[in-house]
């Protein structure tokens, strides 16, 4: 290979790819093989794909590049496929392929010496002719490249993806590493929810999503109909589509009333609209003009099951020309045999309205659609600058800056402070006196922590003592303390102590070249056991922080139930705010948890009670 | 209709299958011509399919009837289908047709006005050459004869439904009828667990699920193999398999030694194995047939990408030669292009190896295998007879039967008692003087509560304190309710207060003809808000009752988070038995709830604080 590439670059050559295997995959000696080569190629200004990569394919007839080994016939379309596995492409080209759509581009980019998958999606998002990005993932090598492109990107067109290795058992299976497996899934899905890039479980459905994104406009609202000539499948369809959160549309009167006259007695006009399976193309034709007037409707769903009685043929050629002129989406689900109407699918598909099988694969395929049109329409995020005393708070950091430790509660506290985020009563003491006199200023009952690096788990470690009531009962816990911590030299907090308010638990843990990602859960049993968390990435809009917080399935807790007042939610999303902007403007936090926090009723705010801190060395 | 019957019947027909629409569906005039001509049948001892019905096919040779308006041409094959909706019994039978395999028998069966959907399961569970029957449902007409039926069947054979309705618009779509929406789904869901019914949500998967269980032996564990010729599509295996619950078993040293002596040296032996691409017939055949020695297997999936490079119809033909011989379940995945490999996927499906498009969609098949290979493999119930005084409840219950209303807090008490369910010590009063003479027998702090059949919610109408530390509380709080409920002439209720445990609920709710459907759950925010509850039909073997414990959400809290103690699981296991039985012993009653329970330590039992009971007219 570089006596191979040295020669390319003498001759000239700006890109190589590189097919071959034997690199950094096999371990020391292939990685030094593949840096050498980069090193190489840069010298002459060439360009590395690969090395053990599948290579490209461009089906512009003006290139018509097939640098690749694969079996699917290339033709061109405007959906560009990214693909980390060979396999998986070829799986995603060939189901296009099986419809008779083809591709505009296709990149399977393997180790990734040089030229990235991010260069690949940004350079996608930039062809006119590409409308889909379709993207199989193992791994994200660069996560903050990544969110850039994809956030520019997903601005014009929709970015789909597959990631794998959702379980430990798939994540071993990509790469023998072990170490924060899940959490690698949760930045994924944080990434992708940041960037606006629409994630799927499975190949089948990303497929049949890019398929409808590439050929039919992106829905303005949730507002659907269903069209059916048998029941059976409007109602499957009817089932995904909730399930989905879209919305069944009331027909307007008008449309009402043209279909009562249009249709046979017998047929249903309701959502969904059921124009029986006599319904020939002056019926279901007339019927679908008349719902794409309709201004409650901005997408629809139609199921045809072709009738031995019916001019399917008919049917067929008058919803394709009714399809073709379309300013709205519509989705076709044919149910028939092609051997016999195969001319009823192509003329439907030729039209541009994708053809499924399935109702639930058509509803699944709009609802993914419904949710690019969110993402299309959502606002450029407006990041609240929250007042706070950075300087001051640049002051605590610094004394820990270039360590790797927890910070002491008490300066934990001021940092809060500094940034605005409320918090209990709390003061650093050193001995007996300066409790007394700590004590002297709070409201009793107090609660007594003991406050040293080593001891990070501290209600564990006998650390904390809640609810002391008095004076004596202060002093003797801080007797017990002193002794039983001694030789950590410990300082201690005295705090006041809460006694009400709903526990939440708030936090923040920095992942590298992305920054901070957030935490939000209700406390307790409800993150350790049930794990409802949320999770997003830094900085957060108040629709970020409000959205994290609503997501959560415990929400209804928050908003009170059984006649209980709300929750100060609006006080918590200035919290999240605040917590992002810290951890934002001192990259050295490693990870923050303020854990538990008490929340408390509308306007009432919330206060933190026990907050951790520790700081990383600079990378 | 009646005059053809009429006809028909004087004729000696003995069986009508009415396809013609116009009857119960259309209203009061449907449903009096639909009595009438059932009247007219079975005045001549004849029966009547429908009507408003598709129809009936059996494919047997010696048979051959196509009594049924339909377009997917008819095959012999062995899996059989009974659909409510024609649309969507089609679209069943047309993705068999479409891979070319055939079906048994099919019904759709329209208004069941005399021959029912479960005569028609019952039918093909009999009948020796269906090996698998797929069901369309959309409401369970008799579910008392579906639940008998189906669990005499699944026995034998797999039942696979699809069973539409799911939401509330779904349902509303079935029939425009209200109530009780989402327990229909409840009731339906619990019919198939007790029944060992397959419930899918996708046609798709039902008919995955379908082919591999009419061509493949049921495994016998959830171990299983995958191997792959290519990396990608075998981690998405293995993220579906772990998803669904499999494991992938660890090959033993044999098989890891056969393997390394054949495979090249680029192969990955392991769980997946990657015999990778220019793996030949030698290779990827001698794999599979070590992998099928191995007792640690038991079932294999075969990811195959038709390499340009490789005889991919030796590859097949071998395959095909194993595969025929098998006796494990084998599940293939073939990436390729029809055009050029068709004849590879061909030989192997020929084999009666099914063969999937998608690494999700061979998972998913293989893991519902896998579950009915748990259903067939249950041991018959045992169902616990525990000691009670039957007589006693009785005794109670009759004060009330005939008559539909809540039981007085005391009766309820007693009657927990009865059947060994354990309560918290509660005493009725109806006067001071009772109450001080009760109070004295207890330990405080006591609860009072008023005991009134209009008072259904007492706390929320006040009728309910908590806490009473003595005597002189105790008899203030009741002055204040006798005044406050005066017009209801209430008695009263005083307990001791529980102050410890964990909070659960058991419940149970008669579901007519299926009789009591129980229902288990932790107490508060976890039922009310994030419905974290289990439902299963009576009778309870204990494994039943423990599973309905260990499937919910939040069961590691009862298990003990942080070091706590466990929670006395075998005390609730007993008493979700005893609440079953009772409510099977008197079918009387409608509702049972017994909200909250507190569960201690375990071996430490636990305690009823709070009952309901409601009973019922006879139907």
């Amino acid at each position: 290979m570089p006596t191979v590439l040295e020669d390319c670059g003498k001759a000239g050559v700006k890109y190589a790819i590189v097919h071959t295997a034997g690199f950094k995959e096999v371990g020391e000696e292939g990685l030094k093989l593949e840096k050498q080569i980069v090193e190489i190629a840069h010298k002459y200004g060439m360009r590395i794909y690969g090395p053990n990569s599948q290579g490209i394919q461009n089906s512009d007839p003006e290139v018509s590049v097939y640098a690749n080994f694969t079996f699917v016939p290339m033709k061109p379309g405007n959906i560009s496929i990214v693909a980390q596995s060979g396999g998986v492409g070829e799986t995603l080209k060939l189901h296009l392929h099986r419809i008779g759509m083809g591709m505009r581009m296709y990149a399977s980019f393997g180790n990734e010496a040089d030229v990235s998958m991010n260069e690949i999606i940004d350079y996608y998002g930039q062809d006119d002719e590409t409308k889909v990005i379709m993207v199989h993932i193992e791994t994200i090598k660069d996560p903050a490249g990544f969110l850039e492109v994809a956030n520019r990107v997903t601005r014009k067109k929709p970015i789909l993806v597959v990631k794998t290795g959702r379980t430990k058992e798939g994540v071993t299976a990509v790469a023998s590493h072990t170490g924060s497996l899940m959490e690698q899934d949760t930045l994924a899905d944080a990434i992708f929810e940041k960037s606006g890039v629409l994630r799927f479980d499975s190949q089948q459905e990303m497929i049949d999503a890019a398929i409808a994104l590439s050929t039919q406009p992106v829905p303005k609202s949730e507002n659907i109909v269903i069209v059916t000539n048998t029941g059976g499948p409007g109602i499957i369809a009817v089932d995904e589509c909730i399930s989905a959160g879209l919305k069944l549309a009331k027909l307007s009167p008008e449309t009402g009333k043209a279909l009562g006259e249009l249709l046979f007695s017998e047929a249903i006009v309701s959502n969904p609209v059921d124009v029986i399976a006599t319904a020939g193309a002056k019926e279901y034709g007339g019927t679908v003009e008349a719902l794409l007037k309709d201004p409650n409707i901005d997408s629809l769903i139609l199921n045809f099951v072709t009738p031995p009685f019916v001019d399917c043929e008919a049917v067929a050629q008058k919803l394709g020309e009714i399809g073709a002129a379309a300013e709205k989406p519509i989705i076709c689900i044919i149910l028939t045999i092609e051997e016999r109407w195969g001319e009823v699918i192509r003329v439907i598909r030729k039209s541009g309205i994708p053809v499924f099988d399935f109702a639930e694969s058509a509803s699944k395929a709009l609802a993914a659609m419904i949710k690019y049109g969110k993402i299309q329409r959502r606002e450029a995020p407006d990041y609240p600058k929250y007042d706070c005393d950075k300087k001051k708070a640049d002051e605590i950091i610094g004394r820990y800056r270039g360590q790797e430790r927890f910070l002491p509660q008490a300066d934990v506290f001021d940092l809060l402070h500094t940034y605005g985020i409320p918090a209990v009563k709390t003061v650093r003491v050193e001995d007996k006196s300066q409790l007394k006199k700590a004590a002297g200023a709070l409201t009793y009952p107090l609660v007594l922590k003991v406050d040293a690096e080593e001891v990070v788990h501290k209600s564990d470690a006998g650390g904390v003592c809640l609810n002391l009531k008095d004076e004596k009962a202060l002093l003797a816990e801080f007797d017990r303390m002193a002794s039983e911590f001694k030789k950590y030299k410990p300082g201690f907090v005295v705090q006041e102590q809460q006694t009400e308010g709903k526990e939440v638990i708030l936090g923040a843990k920095d992942s590298p070249g992305v920054g901070p990602m957030l935490m939000f859960g209700l406390g307790g049993v409800f993150v350790e056991t049930l794990k409802d968390v949320q999770f997003r990435l830094a900085p957060l809009s108040k629709q970020d922080a409000a959205g994290m917080i609503e997501s959560i399935k415990g929400y209804p807790i928050l908003k009170g139930t059984r006649g209980e007042k709300p929750a100060d939610v609006e006080c918590l999303v200035e919290m999240l705010g605040r917590l992002a902007q810290l951890t934002v403007d001192f990259p050295e936090i490693d990870e923050m948890d303020l854990n538990p926090v008490f929340v408390f009723e509308t306007k009432k705010g919330a206060r933190v009670v026990d907050a951790r801190l520790k700081v990383k060395k600079p990378e």
